[in-house]
């Protein structure tokens, strides 16, 4: 069920992301032979209750079962506001970087107890000017740097601005690794907060209104310079590792 | 690639079954690592073509790599016309069952090959009165057992008139497992030709008119006594047995 909800929620994510509301969604399942029709009711009595808090339909898709192991994906379908997209690619040099919530150490439960920022990406969207936007879904490092490179700009974060969460300080204490809670709330993915660029004036209005349940958070701001860098107390910069998870694919 | 242009084809079958026009499909891939990458260009050189004679837009979906098997999920979205969708339901006693193309030994070619039968699916529910319909893609005995059932009533399937592939005459002669052409044609998967279910006066204008570059053939009649039947040259009902591709899935 936890599985369930989580597939559907990631692709709420993605939508959130682009300020979309959500319409409906496709479930494919390859499911493994032996107890497939039990493993299928229970994805799916995870999905529902999300399905409906959302007023999302879940509109079809393809079931079939096989003799490996269980492979979900859910497509989900949404529709534009007339305010349109919310795209990667519209950071503008000087905006700030202002992210929902705290982060890191998602593992730990907040990856597939997390809700979706769908209302709050439209509520935003709606009500103020946004550049762009993305979903942390591999790690703020790189998700950031993802941003503003469709952006053709750098990122500048604040370290010491960041928020983290309480997940990320209990992981750090808690395993030997050696990774900081700052090193969680960079590099841990499935956070699926909102990243989003916003231009200087209307972030600190934003900044002021906190209009969300969660709160938000300025972490730094983009730059002409490409790539991702954290600003010393002297100015100077340095750069910051895209931490995070890298999907692979061979040629 | 023709596995590609298979996963696409069938579900544009499923459309045409219900008569519904392709606007879109979303493709969700399960990569293994190794040649993931080339496998995934491969796939979609055998859809997109195939998406193009259609005029349906491959719009997205779920792309991601894994140390299992290659999955491919698709999942096809229509617009029904104005005359609403073809059912499975909607069968009626008396009803002639007719039958696009010829049957059996799909597994030589024809199951990569095939065309979906959009365009005559939408032709002949624009021009004809058709009561329901089916795509067969487990087997004309199955699949015809499917669509009475749903329509609550039986079949009587007309066994020497069933159009027989050039296809399923060849396996047969090659095969030692003595099935007959007959056989093939009646529980080989994949033939994606199309049943419809037609009142006796439309199916004799139907297949007066032959509108369809493919033969139409009256291959017996819905009953009223549920199940599947074939009739003896006088007259008894024989049951027969509803072959095909099975789906499995446990418990």
């Amino acid at each position: 069920r936890r599985i369930g909800r989580k597939a559907l929620a990631v692709n709420l994510s993605d939508l959130a992301s682009m300020a979309a509301r959500p319409e409906a969604v496709v479930v494919a399942l390859a499911l493994p032979r032996a107890g497939g029709f039990r493993l299928a009711v229970e994805l799916y009595e995870g999905m529902l209750p999300l399905a409906e808090q959302f007023g999302t339909a879940i509109a079809g898709g393809d079931t079939n079962s096989w003799d490996g192991a269980l492979v979900i994906a859910v497509t989900a379908i949404g529709r534009l506001t007339d305010r349109g997209p919310l795209l990667r690619s519209g950071c503008q040099v000087g905006d700030r970087l202002l992210v929902t919530g705290s982060l890191g150490g998602s593992i730990a439960g907040h990856q597939f107890d997390f809700r979706p920022r769908v209302n709050e990406a439209l509520q935003l969207h709606a009500d103020y000017q946004l550049n762009a936007g993305i979903d942390i879904s591999d790690g703020l490092a790189l998700d950031v740097s993802r941003l503003v490179g469709a952006s053709n700009c750098g990122a500048v974060l604040q370290l010491d601005t960041i928020p983290i969460s309480d997940a990320a300080r209990c992981l750090a204490k808690s395993s030997s690794d050696g990774q900081s809670p700052l090193d969680h709330a960079l590099g841990d993915g499935e956070d699926f907060e909102l990243v989003l660029a916003v231009e200087p004036n209307e972030a600190r209005r934003l900044m002021a209104d906190q209009p969300l349940d969660v709160r938000l958070t300025d972490i730094g701001s983009c730059v002409d310079q490409s790539g991702l860098w954290s600003a010393c107390p002297d100015g100077r910069l340095i750069p910051l590792q895209p931490t995070g998870y890298e999907h692979q694919l061979d040629e």
